[in-house]
């Protein structure tokens, strides 16, 4: 079975985060001055053929710890759909 | 009061993901072969100052549709936690 798993790798929250900065910047210039924190990571959707959600979970964060996120600078949250 | 809001900018199902595409190989070779497609897009929060979250929202879909995604490539879903 397939299962779609969504994968969040967001920049550590103790971390300065210049892209979310330079994004608040333009969206200031724009007249969007209620917007007070930008924070940019990314979204990674994976198609998962596994037995059950649970696998297929597992692999995801297996690929999220191997490959897809830096311990260093970034946190990830997986989430089976 | 101050909303978190989460934006989810990926890109359009009809085409390609090139990056999506790279990181699936990579996966391939360290021996995840379950995982049978890969997109990525961004993952943006924002912090919105706002009477509501109705507001809130509204701000953020216009701040998305103003600056944060390209109508050409991507689509974004805007959710108000």
């Amino acid at each position: 079975m397939t299962f779609t798993v969504q994968i969040k790798v967001m920049p550590l929250k103790e971390l300065l985060d210049p892209q979310g900065k330079a994004v608040m910047g333009g969206l200031q210039n724009l007249g969007l001055t209620n917007v007070e924190d930008v924070r940019i990571g990314k979204n990674i959707t994976l198609q998962v053929n596994a037995d059950s959600a649970e696998k297929a979970k597992q692999i995801a964060e297996d690929a999220s710890k191997k490959l897809l996120s830096n311990p260093v600078m970034e946190y990830f949250e997986v989430s089976v759909n």
